[in-house]
């Protein structure tokens, strides 16, 4: 349920199909792209938090990563590369150095080496003091990012995991959302069900937040806000793995709803219902905002003030995203959010949301969690 | 109990004394320097974990940051400067560009402006694309650096915080401990008591591992193995907040201690006390490593196979090293640790450890958990 070589050797071979044929070797340095097309991916939960390597293909089908050995231990997976130029940044013996100018003395000979044969850098990860050396002509983080869309099948199953994560923190706030519960209470609550479900140590984050008829809308990280009946609590929130994520809501009500929140409720998930018809290969992005934002129309709710929803995957967001202006058409494997949601003075705030694949023929749900107010 | 304002202003004033009178500007981008000189932290508990700003110091006293907007929105604090240029990376409603682009694009117009004037990059972390400008002639990395040893009262605050935090884990782990618990079990409760007295989700991470007679050293996140009666419990842990984190460690019996293990736990807490008397500024890093390994060998567990304790803050870990061929030399405001350990086959594994600041006539201790197996 992580990324494997296979997959990640596909990956390259899409890559090396939408580079020129003179390019001999491509230098990968934003850290998603990284991970991407060898699997290594520092674990946030560490002291290298923030930390990157570099990824050198080459086209004769060989690969090198370059980092600093603190970096390169912390990574949850060795990556698939067939060498590895790790420059010692600390020994637990002499003074620490730069640990930027660790991964830089990784990448010298190889640069040196790489002179005089053509090769594309990605240039917008890659820091100014590595290369004296031209960017090519090609895009290459815009090329990654579309190669990225279409899901693999290892991806796949580590978005998988990610949801059944999600799926059980939704499921513990349910069990005990209360009155007198503080947002950061229950965050700490879903955070630890979410990492039991994924069986490790990982980053949970989204919007914990309750709302009222005053304040109907409000996101972001838990405050110390005691929870009162009457509240409704909007949970959104993703758990990472391996750079991976899933991203669904559910919105709760803290005792007892109102007809009216539940009617604003029943809209919500019906928009959603509706929204989710429209997925498939081939559908245009915008349209899946228009079908939301109808139902919320008609329910005298809309129309919707915000997208609609998303791609996701190694970024959060990403392409597709469903807006009205949007120019994105699904493609077969994205992997996407739908999230309508009202935010109504009087009544309170409702968001709902589902993660989906799109298929050759539609769309199949990859969450699976209970999407009720109470 | 975050970064001031005025603590910036005093970390940029050094900052300009340290670089070149005939420097204009500096264009500041490794996150932790943007955090340091600014307060602008992005909240990695946030889908733009990982994303980063610049930031431009004028010698007038000016600055500015530069961010795409949902960067910049999920800041922990207002960053301390005179305006911001955001670059709408997301709206809500078109298609999603190039987040990495929409920095590059924020910062576009003013690159043009600086061109006429002598300023300095932080090329080992500012992106290639971002200028055809040279990097002049002064390391800023390094000088920032250096700058960042001798910490100020806000960012010592802020250490206080994560040192509390730190406390109430490993407080929650002494109370929790036993028998047939799992690691990961135990770091979920480490991780919520430790978050509960931050008062914020915060980034926890460290070591949660146990060890045993066989197995006598472990280290890095936890795993599903279920604690016996006679392993012992290393937990070396950090809880980060605006970036800044605490480091120190406990190590725990899991049901009785034997008499060895005992025997190992006190050498260990005596070359802790030992190692901690020699602190003072001007103090050679070298010697507080020597003076930690000469009790552990002269206790028969020695010498020390591993640093003694290393620098922390923004970073982790980093300068001064307390290792036996490090060339640091300790100075005021040195915020430290301390951390012998030794792993003994036949007996197990235990390390302490405290974080201290450095002072004018030695040192405070900030960490207060309380060392003990049980």
């Amino acid at each position: 349920m992580l990324l494997t070589a296979e997959g990640c050797q596909q990956r390259r071979d899409r890559l090396w199909n939408a580079v020129g044929d003179d390019v001999e070797w491509v230098l990968i340095a934003d850290p998603r792209h990284v991970c991407y097309l060898s699997g290594f991916w520092v674990n946030p939960l560490s002291f290298s938090n923030g930390e990157r390597a570099l990824l050198l293909l080459r086209r004769d089908g060989s690969s090198s990563l370059f980092a600093d050995n603190f970096t390169r231990r912390t990574a949850v997976v060795d990556p698939c590369v067939s060498d590895e130029v790790i420059h010692a940044w600390y020994d637990h013996k002499h003074s620490v150095e730069n640990r930027d100018d660790a991964l830089l003395k990784a990448f010298e000979e190889t640069k040196a080496a790489l002179a005089n044969s053509r090769g594309v850098v990605e240039g917008e990860a890659v820091p100014l003091t590595l290369l004296p050396m031209g960017a090519g002509d090609v895009d290459l983080g815009h090329t990654i990012r579309e190669l990225r869309r279409a899901k693999h099948d290892d991806e796949l199953q580590l978005l998988r995991r990610c949801m059944r994560a999600g799926d059980a923190g939704h499921a513990r706030a349910l069990e005990v959302i209360r009155p007198g519960m503080t947002e950061f209470e229950l965050y700490r609550e879903v955070q630890a069900a979410a990492q039991e479900a994924a069986g490790c140590p990982a980053l949970v984050y989204g919007d914990f937040r309750a709302n009222n008829a005053q304040v109907p809308k409000a996101g972001g990280l838990p405050t110390d806000y005691a929870m009162q009946a009457g509240d409704l609590f909007i949970l959104d929130y993703s758990v990472v793995i391996q750079g991976y994520r899933s991203d669904f809501t559910n919105t709760l009500a803290v005792g007892e709803p109102t007809s009216d929140q539940q009617r604003l409720f029943d809209t919500c998930l019906r928009a959603l219902e509706v929204a989710q018809s429209t997925l498939d290969t081939g559908t245009k992005a915008a349209e899946v905002y228009e079908a939301a934002s109808m139902v919320l129309d008609e329910g005298g709710f809309g129309p919707l003030a915000h997208h609609a929803g998303h791609g996701l995957g190694l970024g959060h967001p990403e392409a597709p995203v469903f807006g009205p202006e949007s120019t994105d058409v699904l493609v077969t494997g994205d992997v996407v959010t739908i999230e309508p949601g009202a935010y109504v003075p009087g009544i309170g705030g409702v968001r709902v949301e589902h993660n989906y694949v799109i298929t050759e023929s539609g769309s199949e749900r990859l969450s699976n969690h209970k999407i009720a107010l109470r």
